[in-house]
């Protein structure tokens, strides 16, 4: 029922502006740039994801003959207007920081620099893809620092935001550090590792508990991980026992138990006993259960005896700070820079690069904020990925862009890689960025230069 | 790029439980129930929503055969039960809550009866889309009563999780009361009526705010709202004095002013002075930015002259609560009630129905929680929708179901329909239903009956 690549995907007011910009001549170029007013509370860093949907979604931009009928009938919209929808393509270029790389707030990590409805446009859609995969992914990414390599999986399809989120999700959640997922659709679209357990309704759905461990244990003999929570979590291990010794004569070994409620470090523990004391020191313990990096860095800090990790709703939903204060801003108009100064709300003008300074252990030190035609010193994060509305080259493999994630990750200075608030990245913006902004508010200020 | 009406929009595990219940034959009649848990922390009530797109869905759901292909060789699953999948469709019945039913905690809103593996099937999806309208539309339940019949506009596809989030959560707060979404693709689905503003980009790319405003004006004659904070929102609101003098000769009125940034109860105060001052009280005065029920609330109770409001990220997102403790259980198989007893999980078993007790004046007093099969009085909440996997009727309209929601938010008592917290809604739970808890108990406790 989605329609995820629909041009429709936008809001009203784009394409009322679209139709005043169509009226006016107003086609000249534009750049907008998407970027993070602030860093929420509770994260030292983010990390971008998401541009490859958008590379997708811009590729593939256009208006059906249904769209663009319905939006005749509407009556908002003049023909001439509507014909000229028909024929619109995204003809732009698109610089962006690579997916996975770790950010701070003010820089921008995607330039769209296109004919000003075209980028007009695409604002709508490009916010929703970006914000959403980055925020889970730099929320996934606190869960991947918190695990200290414990196994990661992604619960959470089930209390995603819909079909989409529940599978960007997956896809974030793995290109930060998260080793799988439950979600098989996420499997055959990215190929990433999906893992699974078994749920009460197993068990329940037997007359005896025992019972239905056995069942699944023969049915999946090379892959069960048990679910020992319905009834009594501790009286449930000791049944597994017993079955470990029916089933071995048979070549089947039982690989791992969850536990999804209670005290999960102290059921861990006695389970832990259990299954030692019965001479199962490989059955591997895995825990699940409104788990965040908050819950995973107080359980491993306890000592709980903790093999693996399912994590959702919490992680899926960013649920901490379901959303960023982010925005997709015009920058340049018609070779002129520009910007918003609205409370609260001003933006730095002009196309702009970030530089990455790095100390001598390759640990990420401080970030340039800067205009791009300032000729700075470091690692410029932002990169050109399309040009005239086409790709520069592929987009990375999944795999590519995680071990990018992770280079990332391992880069942060030790501070910013704790789960507790850290003081806050130095970001700094450079004299011409600084001079560009006082010259663009006298411009401003002064009134309108001559129309043109 | 999202199959979202994919059978594999599903957790692993239940495709592996799916096997261990074909190779065990274990395919007799279950019912599963979706219920709420608990109440969120901010939520007096919640509004049940999505069950157009849960039997959507139903009727739909097979696996392709490129699903079947992948799953094939994926090594986990063996060929008769690949081939067996490849025929499996939904036969099942579904008895539910309308959509706009307010409902409580324990309360069932669905139920699923049908053979075991296609019940199990359905879970992710069902609680998916179950979850995410149900907490949107109680979220934008709230905002529809603060704002005391002020205009209400969706205005957050951009920050919402993803192109269905953006979707339904316009379908969902609509749902509830809002009147309308600046979401297109959701006026073209669904007939929502749309509203849109302009952007802070419009008036930034042109060299003068007044020239941008008399653009925009004669190209929207009709439906403008101008955006007046992007410099100077008093002063914006001067020019525009100016510019519907101008105007007036052509016929073209200003319909109303958009504020975005800063105290908008003292700019809205300022702003309305202004316009009266220059003869214009019919301009209405719309504010956006960050809103959500309190700030609604909370901007009425000051008295600040608001004619309408943008409600976007916070409501669509859910933003103080951005999931439900919701579940989807096992509560009989085979003819026999089931429950789970885990620690803070423990569920009601059996088939369920919700009967609703009114006081003289048509208000919601009380509910009773009680078996299916236990005759009580009240007015039934669930009701037969799905027989043999076929809806028994088409769906409602959504201006059926927004009515309905209007309804039972008009039927709240008081307390409950307030901002802040309020005294629980009394659920009495039936002896029937304590009885049969505790015969289930005494069964599981004494160990497995014959195997059937």
């Amino acid at each position: 029922m989605t329609p995820s690549a629909s041009a429709l995907l936008t809001d009203l007011y784009q394409l009322t502006m679209l139709q005043a910009y169509f009226d006016g001549g107003m086609t000249r170029t534009a750049s907008f740039e998407f970027f993070v007013r602030r860093l929420p509370e509770h994260r030292n860093f983010l990390v971008a994801a998401g541009l490859e949907q958008v590379l997708d979604y811009l590729e593939t931009l256009r208006f059906t003959d249904e769209e663009l009928a319905w939006l005749a009938d509407c009556g908002r919209f003049h023909r001439r207007f509507i014909d000229w929808l028909g024929s619109l393509r995204f003809t732009g270029d698109v610089e962006a920081m690579p997916e996975g790389t770790v950010f701070f707030a003010d820089e921008p990590i995607l330039r769209v620099t296109a004919p000003l409805p075209q980028a007009q446009l695409v604002e709508t859609r490009i916010i929703n893809l970006l914000q959403f995969q980055t925020m889970v992914a730099s929320k996934a990414a606190r869960c991947t620092l918190a695990a200290q390599g414990r196994l990661l999986v992604d619960f959470g399809l089930r209390r995603a935001h819909g079909a989409e989120a529940g599978l960007l999700s997956a896809r974030a959640s793995h290109l930060a550090g998260f080793d799988g997922t439950a979600t098989v659709a996420a499997g055959m679209r990215w190929g990433i590792p999906l893992y699974g357990t078994m749920a009460h309704s197993f068990i329940q759905a037997h007359d005896d508990e025992a019972a239905a461990f056995e069942h699944f244990a023969r049915s999946q003999p090379a892959a069960n991980t048990m679910l020992i929570d319905t009834y009594d979590t501790e009286s449930a291990a000791r049944k597994l026992a017993d079955l470990a010794t029916r089933l071995a004569p048979d070549g089947i070994a039982i690989q791992a138990v969850r536990i999804d409620s209670g005290d999960l470090a102290e059921h861990a523990r006695r389970v832990r006993a259990i299954l030692d004391g019965e001479g199962l020191p490989g059955v591997r313990i895995f825990v699940s259960g409104n788990l965040d990096e908050f819950a995973v860095r107080d359980l491993l800090a306890s000592g709980a005896p903790i093999d693996g990790f399912g994590v959702g709703t919490r992680m899926n939903t960013s649920a901490d700070q379901p959303w960023l204060d982010c925005a997709y801003k015009l920058q340049e108009y018609d070779g002129q820079p520009r910007r918003k100064r609205s409370e609260g709300k001003a933006t730095w003008p002009g196309r702009k690069q970030v530089y990455r300074h790095r100390d001598a252990d390759g640990r990420i030190s401080d970030d340039l904020l800067t205009t791009t035609d300032d000729g700075a010193d470091g690692e410029p994060l932002l990169v050109p990925v399309m040009r005239g509305g086409r790709r520069l080259s592929p987009s990375p493999p999944l795999a590519a862009v995680r071990a990018h994630a992770a280079a990332n990750l391992a880069a942060l200075p030790p501070r910013l890689r704790q789960i507790g608030p850290a003081e806050a990245p130095r970001v700094t913006v450079s004299p011409a960025l600084h001079e560009l902004a006082e010259t663009v508010d006298r411009r401003v200020d002064a009134g309108a230069p001559a129309p043109r």
